[in-house]
């Protein structure tokens, strides 16, 4: 038996730092994936990660996983993610030394794997490739659509979700050829699993990242709160690396000292940033306006990026990376803002619907010439489902 | 006799765009002037303006300056330098071939020039010579620093105002070796017809320029409201002039019509300006806290400089040449913003009293070196004064 998911990524729209000081924000789903796919093998093969985009196979022996259930499956409290003990227990397991050493950056995500594979499948020997079109640590959502993805196709492999089921369900549920939706209820598991996997990634996470790649579209948040929104106009983006390290914690403290020290200001500013979070959501929503009036509404959309970027940089978050790639994308008439934290990281440019193939690809072309990386996308897709015929 | 008067120019610190819709903008006077000598001569002379900035010298017989003083002086309401009568009979007086044809632009400048002439010293034959270090028509208030000195030269040149006395005046009220107040009813009165040579310049001036250039320091304005404030901690600052065209009005319309697009987002930007207006004010009027606290405050009016221009970018004033400005200084760990319309026009950089002259040197030969125009100079100087010894 082989399954596989496939779960979007996730980028920041709007609102982006104003989510801190209790202003809204909102996410969507990116159409850069993780790819999930989980093969059954015999008892002697054990348990098998390959990381593809890392160039990187781990192998553990059947037994090894055996004593890993025993633990998670014998105490609710244990099987918390935040249990010290149960991470000790997988840390024992993986072994000090048994990663590359310049592969100990993903040590957190091998121990979510452990996890998530021993608390969902249980010992059955299995073969887990993972393989990605986002890059990982720019912000956009790339731990948590792999655990999303994992969780989806380790639930597809147990009998005992209904998931399973719904694979050979063709109904005008699906969204794609080839692709397969997986019910509300069944999605709300993922979600919920996909959280403890974050949480062992990521020590406190939002939940936006994990909730976005598997119900998709877009999520508005504010105060903590999260509200999905159960469709969008898709939308198509440029998204461009700056390929500059970022320091969340140090900018989201930058932006705190400077609301400290000027917070009528930055409080306009960020009511600003709400404004056009709440504006973006309803023209997201508004498809029969979509359809009448797309270059209206494409232009509003852009109009709000601009507007966004001049507040990010008002409240210092901007680097000179993303200044540039905004004023080569302006030279194409073309709105930019970054995603994120800023400070480097990624940039989002609007692609509209009458965008020439030969504009964009000169837009590309000189962007990479200055030795940025970009991808195309659409945004505002769905979430993770399950490939057929694999 | 001869008189010398200086008038300095202005710039907007903060609030440009924001003020157009009711919010609150600051100006401060500009320690760039415009000099005006007048010398008198004899009635063979007749009357001679000099600017010498644009190589010109222009020449009325003494008659053509008598019959002005009778249209002028014979009904106060055709002395209102809006009646079209009058400054068609100035019109007459210039002839439509006077002008060699690259200075038809300063035509409105010369009408304004011979009105306030006959209005304030009559038939008096005299050589009236100007020069600026104001670039003209960058958004810095030349035309009114212009008008102001000219009036206040004119007075001085008048028996029948107190400014005459004051020349000999020396008392403490003075603000630097060689300069002599005006006192604060005379500035009034030369306010009041500088205003007017601003209304033949430019139909419907704010009487922001005029209002600082006369009385120097910083001036808020909100709702067409000016109030003056009778001091300033002094900034140094560099201006630099991208010497790209504006267009005023279409900037101005162009964030009119955004704001109707999203004006939710917009008002909180314009908040944010209004913040940074009213923030920067009490800074520049708080004397003390800046001799105590001078890095923390320049660092602080830095920081809103910063914020500022993200706003100015918010509302689509900016312009490419505006924000390779902004990051050619943000290198010199630096803070600049558009001043004025934006679009092109100017650009202000703040230089904190810690940066090196060599540094300095450095700045403005990276901008120069780009094909900019740098300008050292204070802001929130004193206003106009007459110049004692000439």
């Amino acid at each position: 038996m082989e399954v596989e998911a496939r779960a979007p990524g996730k980028l920041i729209l709007a609102g982006e730092h104003a989510v801190v000081h209790g202003y809204a924000a909102v996410a969507a789903s990116l159409g850069l994936f993780t790819r999930c796919r989980i093969r059954r093998s015999t008892p002697s093969d054990g348990i098998c990660l390959q990381l593809l985009d890392l160039k990187l196979t781990l192998q553990w022996p059947l037994q090894d996983i055996e004593s890993l259930v025993k633990i998670v499956k014998s105490d609710v409290d244990l099987a918390d993610p935040n249990s010290p003990y149960i991470i000790e227990k997988i840390k024992d397991l993986i072994g000090e030394n048994s990663l590359p050493e310049a592969k100990i950056g993903i040590a957190s995500g091998v121990i979510a794997f452990l996890f998530l594979y021993s608390s969902i499948l249980g010992a059955i020997p299995a073969t887990v490739t993972i393989s990605a079109d986002l890059p990982m640590g720019a912000g956009l959502g790339s731990s948590a659509s792999f655990c999303v993805s994992l969780v989806a196709a380790l639930f597809a492999m147990t009998n005992m979700s209904a998931l399973n089921a719904s694979l050979n369900d063709n109904s005008e549920r699906n969204h794609g050829v080839g692709n397969v939706n997986i019910d509300e209820k069944d999605l709300e598991l993922v979600n919920k699993w996909a959280f403890k996997g974050e949480t062992i990634i990521h020590g406190r996470p939002s939940g936006i990242d994990n909730t976005v790649s598997t119900f998709g579209y877009v999520v508005k948040v504010k105060s903590g709160h999260l509200t999905r929104l159960h469709d969008s106009i898709p939308l198509k983006i440029l998204l461009t690396n700056t390929n500059v390290g970022r320091n969340t914690k140090a900018l989201v403290a930058g932006v705190g000292e400077r609301m400290q020290r000027h917070r009528k200001a930055m409080t306009a500013v960020f009511e600003a940033m709400e404004a056009i979070t709440e504006e973006l959501v309803e023209i997201l929503q508004s498809a029969s306006k979509w359809e009448s009036h797309r270059s209206e509404q494409e232009g509003k959309v852009e109009e709000l990026v601009e507007i966004n970027q001049g507040c990010l940089q008002s409240i210092g978050v901007s680097h000179p990376s993303i200044e540039l790639i905004c004023q080569t994308t302006a030279k194409y008439q073309l709105r930019s803002k970054l995603t994120g934290a800023g400070g480097g990281g990624c940039v989002l440019t609007i692609i509209p619907e009458g965008l020439g193939l030969k504009t964009l690809e000169k837009v590309k072309k000189d962007l990479e010439d200055q030795g940025f990386q970009c991808f195309e996308a659409a945004i505002g897709v769905a979430g993770v489902h399950l490939v057929q015929g694999v």
